[in-house]
């Protein structure tokens, strides 16, 4: 099975890429080649060096997409998009990656399969941010995409051409609609979704952090653990249950960022949670109103997808994961 | 006031045209230069010749767009497009018109407001085929959109490009799902939708026609003079009171075949119904089977937006409309 990565250097990319060289039957086959995708260029796991190509390309490069596909992977992750915050602020940025890159990805499939029979399997990050104010307390499967953002626009309209080739055998897509994930490993960073991770990740290790909003502001969460298993979970699925609605929410946890603080107390302590400074921001505040904060993802979880179902979890799998178990 | 009308010679083109000639201040003012334009010859309306360019553009050019843009039309109603088996049938086709001539003009747009304030409003003519089964019994205003054709995907597509292209105030757009339209003039067509036309349209001009589902099939309606007034509504409506979802169901009528031939007997006689001849056609029975039959329609008529509520006033319709007032 040759496998491939777009998008190879993200965060999500990275430890999907790590699964894999650790667990190489992970996805159902033997792996006989493995091929990673970035802007960035991507680190090639030591365990699978002997078959694995790493390149950077950048998929709005309408070359890009027919050199990758002319080696015809047998499973596509596609991870590879530019960013919320990115696609808002540079209006052709983002729809140059996030549609035409995604578009030509797709109809180079197409053409491939035109020349001797191919269907690919193909997984596409998607996000809830295809879905927009004002919500019901509990989204639906079936509540309508109606994003409040070009990123979110972007990922709707992909998800739109994932169903219709898929529907008519081009590949066989299923688009993954993560939660935010949380606890984001890394540095502090200056997304508006940010203090959700830092308010754990920076306490674990003895570090402050900044709250920015309420300890009642509820929010969608899953790890960067679960997130991965969702990508590993698509890619052994028989899409033959899923019929044409091939775009799942995925599950995830609907938590208070007081949940998030409980549990970190019970994890490590007072100490970490007085390491949390609060510092109302107004226009932080704003922007989190604006997002989903549960859904009823019955599709997924009876489709066999799995995420944490309390915050001690999460929390339990950044250690594991990303702090060889110990914290300060 | 330049009104621009891509797909002017089609029939909600040519019914809109001559809306706008017969009351030249529908649209809410005056109209100095009206501007048709079709892949087929558009008719200029006598009433409006003075004032009135039809030209023949196909809108998948790339070159098209930006000579129609140049001359800023202040409103602009988009009912260009490859129909639905056309574009089930040929998916370049299709994606080609439906999809990037869209895009096109929405680029195009963008582009010319980039040089000085523009920003028309862009009435775009989208469909419930947007929708997919299976359907609740009763479509709500926020039932997703998970379309099962390509033209279905094209047309959602174009509705997230349109609500973010008005989320950015780059235009100020609105999505009109029209039903299916009935009675639609003209000679019978092999559509698979054709027969809630044909029974009504020929027993009133003493014409046999066939029916081939059972009379108890139930389907969405409106006339096409309904159609009109949607679009001209859309151009006069207050856009500040719709917010960011800005593609709506058109109200309907949601009928019973067997309520077509009631309200055909009423005006027509026992005669006309006579006329309609029963040969169930399995493959028709099935496709159909497969559209959405009733919609709750509660933002649209919120906003003013209205349609027929009886098969004897589609009726009325088109024999005002089409045969002068008089029946066979």
């Amino acid at each position: 099975m040759h496998v491939m990565i777009l998008g190879a250097a993200g965060m999500v990319g990275r430890k999907l890429t790590d699964r894999i060289a650790s667990s190489p039957h992970i996805l159902g086959g033997e792996i006989t080649r493995l091929t990673l995708v970035d802007a960035f260029q991507p680190t090639v796991p030591a365990a699978l060096q002997s078959i694995t190509t790493a390149q950077t390309a950048d998929l709005a490069d309408a070359t890009v997409a027919p050199k990758l596909i002319a080696t015809r992977p047998d499973l596509i992750f596609h991870l590879a998009a530019i960013v919320s915050g990115e696609a808002e602020a540079d209006f052709d940025k983002g729809y140059s990656v996030n549609l035409d890159g995604t578009r030509a990805l797709f109809e180079t499939i197409r053409h491939e399969g035109l020349k001797d029979r191919y269907v690919p399997r193909v997984l596409f990050a998607s996000s809830i941010a295809v879905f927009g104010t004002p919500f019901p307390d509990i989204i639906p499967d079936d509540f309508f995409t109606t994003p409040l953002t070009s990123y979110g626009t972007q990922k709707a309209i992909a998800e739109l051409l994932l169903a219709d080739y898929s529907r008519r055998g081009i590949f066989d897509g299923l688009g993954i609609r993560l939660p935010t994930i949380c606890v984001r490993p890394g540095a502090p960073n200056k997304a508006a979704s940010g203090f959700f991770s830092n308010i754990l990740r920076e306490p674990l290790v003895g570090q402050p952090a900044i709250l920015p909003v309420s300890d009642q502001v509820r929010h969608w969460f899953a790890s960067p653990r679960s997130a991965v298993g969702f990508f590993v979970h698509a890619a052994t699925i028989d899409t033959q249950k899923i019929g044409p609605r091939r775009n799942l929410t995925m599950p995830g946890l609907s938590a208070l960022v007081a949940d998030e603080i409980e549990a970190l107390r019970r994890v490590a302590g007072d100490r970490a949670v007085a390491l949390i400074r609060r510092e109302p921001d107004p226009v932080i505040e704003r922007i989190v109103a604006g997002w989903a904060t549960q859904f009823d993802a019955q599709r997924a979880l009876a489709l066999g997808f799995k995420a944490e179902t309390n915050f001690e979890e999460i929390i339990q799998a950044h250690i594991e994961d990303e702090l060889e178990g110990k914290i300060a």
